[in-house]
């Protein structure tokens, strides 16, 4: 009884994304609406912190439901990995407060842009990571990074067609890792527009073969034009993170198990 | 026209193994000839270092050809990778000796069976990790394999069921490393038997499970009787990592590219 946090992962290769659609089954949403109505009982919804697309996956996914049927957080975690295809992962549930909304709550979101940087593909990282062949400048896509980092109208860099919602946002931070053939790209923000990161990833990666400069980024920051930005890089490659709800990311398992048996 | 060797990876998820079975077109040696033979526009047969059975991946694959048309080694594997689906990638063709061949001249094979040892699964890792979730014992693991290592008769670890064929191998290394819950046993020797590494990994895991003891392990090499070995460890989490023809293993795609371009 009450309003509960539930954390998750799924690889979202097969799936339509994040939000139910209509009758459409394959939906992550949907999956775990229909498993955990089964084992409440009753009809029951969650709300994600927000929608990933088609094909998009999350290392940390959060999401929040009310029920007033009775609950053992840690027992029900494990009834739902146990009705759950093995693409989704219940990783805690933990009682929250009344009021908890996994939407309305976040602060701030973590996504993370991933790359096969290599001449060949990898059959192991090609529906994790985005396949691009080519050399890429690497400091002058970070510097590009850091120049979107702070408060900025990101229009040019949405897909969102409302113009009556404000694009505003604030980029906390944009960084670039590698492990061998293995590029990450992590951002931080108070919240991301649709196909935000996937423009950003995609208009970084033209810096990164030359085909665009740091300055028509700019450019685009300042026009809000969305033809001038990139194209989106594709689904495969867009990781959610984690989600902030003022007590910082969750690290690791850790914080996942600590969640569930809180 | 000329002997040629090639280089490949696969993710084994959908493949029935590697041997051509019939008119079982899901199998990685079917692909391969199917593609090769139309490029090369006759009938044209490969073979392997190896089979790997239903499931099992490779990173570094070795299978050898003959032809009597004209090939630009590096245009063939591009071709080849144009026609092959996603899951299987040529890393490189090279001319080869008249008389290698794959299978024949082996000298050594490095396998890696990779866990995911955490009380959870890990949706992006179910492919290519066996997942354990409970704790292992893992120094006494290294220990056992070290105890492994040598010239032994492993009748006790293997499916084999040719009682002419010797049973003897040599096993040069077996390794345990450790990243988070990331979980890799290596071996390296002349050649293993069939299902030897699986059957070695299950046994591994019993001993790190404490449900056997490397006293017990060290009984079945000794007397042979595979029922007292552990169970054969899922082939999900079997990859080959290379082929060694006398000079090393392959150590990364730079060797590949060279391989590609010798």
């Amino acid at each position: 009884m009450g309003t509960y946090r539930m954390d998750l992962s799924y690889d979202g290769t097969r799936y339509s994304g994040w939000q139910r659609l209509g009758d459409d089954p394959e939906t992550v949403q949907q999956k775990i609406e229909t498993a955990l109505s089964r084992l409440l009982d009753t009809a029951t919804q969650i709300d994600g912190s927000g929608r990933t697309d088609a094909g998009v996956h999350a290392l940390g996914q959060v999401a929040s439901f009310s029920t007033a049927k009775p609950v053992v957080p840690e027992r029900l975690a494990a009834q739902l990995n146990h009705y759950l295809p093995g693409d989704i992962v219940v990783l805690g549930i933990a009682q929250a407060e009344e009021r908890f909304h996994a939407r309305f709550a976040a602060k701030k979101k973590k996504y993370c842009y991933r790359l096969w940087n290599a001449q060949l593909p990898s059959p192991f990282h090609r529906r994790y990571r985005h396949h691009v062949p080519e050399p890429l400048a690497l400091k002058t896509m970070a510097m590009t990074g850091k120049m979107l980092c702070g408060t900025h109208d990101f229009s040019g860099f949405t897909t969102m067609k409302s113009k009556k919602k404000s694009a505003v946002r604030t980029i906390e931070s944009v960084e670039i890792t590698l492990n061998g053939p293995e590029i990450d790209i992590t951002l931080v923000g108070d919240g991301f527009l649709h196909n935000m990161v996937r423009i950003i990833a995609g208009t970084l990666l033209e810096v990164g073969a030359g085909r665009m400069t740091p300055a028509q980024v700019e450019a685009v920051l300042k026009s809000g034009i969305r033809a001038d930005a990139g194209p989106m890089a594709p689904a495969n490659g867009l990781v959610l993170m984690g989600v902030d709800y003022g007590s910082g990311f969750p690290s690791g398992p850790e914080d996942w198990k600590g969640l569930s048996s809180r």
